[in-house]
């Protein structure tokens, strides 16, 4: 029996995965947070944490100084607020959910890529004036097939949408920090990044937010594309200096640009990204869907039942 | 040296591919059309027809009934209105460009299904109001990854289609009028076509327009669908009874249906279709990108060389 500590209450949850959660941590020692948001993904501070053995959910940073928890199980696929070095050391297990994201933001990058190319937000804001604009988009749209996209990473985001890129026909390149040699693509690593970018129809982020990615796509990169590139972010904000994203689009460098994370977030009312032509805009959604929750609960089940197998942990971090 | 009578005029296509055409011709005999327009495939007379060998573009039906011509090479995917029987009786030779067309179609139904299920038309909607409604949109999406996909026609489309929908995770389900066997998907034969469509949740129209296709997608077909089902339509909007579409989308049955062609075209200023809450409106665009033109050429080019070679023409339809 294990005490596990959730920094969220069980009313945060829809029935379905509220049900299983309970139900998959009969005999273990559960305590929930009074409150807590599950789905802002912000820390909640929580008492429980310090005497738990395991802790899921999004806890406070201040609270994971204090625990005694060997296993933390996060509820994001994000990590960067948490030392994970500092918890290595203690030998406490850090946990991401990325996995389980991985097919949504894929699903959500591929839909924006071949939107942005095929031109769904033009034809989409003629409608409100009837605009029948055949000729002209047709003109102007591209396709997927043979053109050339610069993916940015090579985690589990990237590795789901690469089959569904090859499939449609397009010529991924992915840039990865350090090249293994094992990529089933065209890879080339962080230092020679460029060379991905050189001459791409597409870039699309899917790095992680980290020290080394902030600013990463700057004013030298976005140049580096062919023009009339389209840009999609489902990575970090952060990742993408937003001035010299701007300024590529109002130059009309780039075609177009869907993000669905932004610097900062939520993005405030009056911010230039909102407004600014081509620029279409996704409320950090990427990674959700209908099966969000349920899913988060059996991969976190999953780690538990490993957790106390000694088995190798999913998505693994510290 | 041939006769090639051209429908339209060198001035409707754009340099390169006009360049392509006059360079690829040379040393026949062509004419070209004083006017018509390539763009919105309105058949255009021409008296060049009479006598010509090779008849290219979009002729006049009537000019079919008195032409010497021994191969008519359509720019359309369609040809429903040139009578094939009455031409292969004939001996006339009758091709479309449908070959040229497939993947740029089959790009934008993916585009217009994964944007459904992402929601991307519901976030885009948000932006001109600056609206971050991050968790309702992540509770209401839905993944294509495991979802069942009928898809309905089995043609060159379809099977652009397939790899992609095989490559996310979809479980296709293709309705063709005769299954051969040799598929590579599940398929059923169109008349147990409901079975595809029973508890689908997105079907995906490839289907050309012919008399045994229109009205087909009625309302006993949309019930069939699961609820929520989002519909995608880049086949011929006669296909689907608009008013049966409406009336599931206004009872809350379907999710949402984005719409490349609609009956009529085009869609008339205040048509429901235009303002009806979750139809996303394409202007009969898919087929279209911005190599459209030089790629219809050289399609043409290829066949002129093959109908010289007596080789098997492609796309032929008579």
């Amino acid at each position: 029996m294990a005490r596990i500590a959730v920094t969220f209450a069980p009313t945060a949850l829809p029935p379905d995965a509220r049900d299983r959660l309970l139900q998959g941590l009969a005999g273990h020692d559960v305590s929930f947070a009074d409150d807590g948001d599950w789905s802002n993904l912000q820390p909640t501070s929580s008492p429980h944490t310090h005497a738990a053995d395991v802790i899921y959910g999004q806890p406070a940073v201040d609270d994971l100084q204090r625990t005694d928890a060997r296993f933390v199980q996060l509820t994001s696929a994000g990590y960067g607020r948490y030392d994970a070095d500092a918890l290595r050391q203690r030998g406490i297990a850090l946990c991401t959910s990325s996995s389980v994201y991985a097919q949504p933001v894929a699903e959500s990058a591929l839909a924006m890529l071949l939107g942005a190319l095929r031109r769904l937000p033009h034809t989409l804001a003629d409608q409100p004036h009837a605009r029948w604009n055949a000729a002209a988009h047709r003109r102007a749209s591209s396709l997927l097939h043979g053109a050339r996209v610069a993916v940015l990473g090579w985690g589990a985001i990237a590795q789901a949408l690469a089959p569904a890129l090859v499939a449609v026909g397009a010529r991924p390149v992915v840039v990865r920090r350090t090249v293994r040699g094992d990529e089933p693509l065209p890879t080339v690593p962080r230092d020679r990044w460029h060379e991905a970018l050189h001459g791409a129809e597409a870039l699309v982020n899917t790095l992680p937010g980290t020290d080394d990615t902030e600013g990463l796509v700057d004013a030298d990169a976005l140049a580096q594309l062919a023009p009339g590139a389209v840009v999609v972010n489902v990575g970090r904000g952060t990742t993408i200096d937003t001035e010299a994203l701007l300024d590529a689009l109002r130059r009309d460098h780039l075609g177009g640009a869907w993000l669905d994370v932004t610097d900062p977030e939520p993005l405030p009312p009056g911010h230039a990204l909102w407004t600014t032509d081509r620029v279409w805009i996704s409320p950090h959604v990427a990674g959700g869907w209908r099966g969000e929750h349920l899913a988060l609960v059996e991969h976190f089940l999953a780690n538990v039942g490993r957790w106390q197998a000694d088995e190798p942990l999913l998505d693994r971090r510290a």
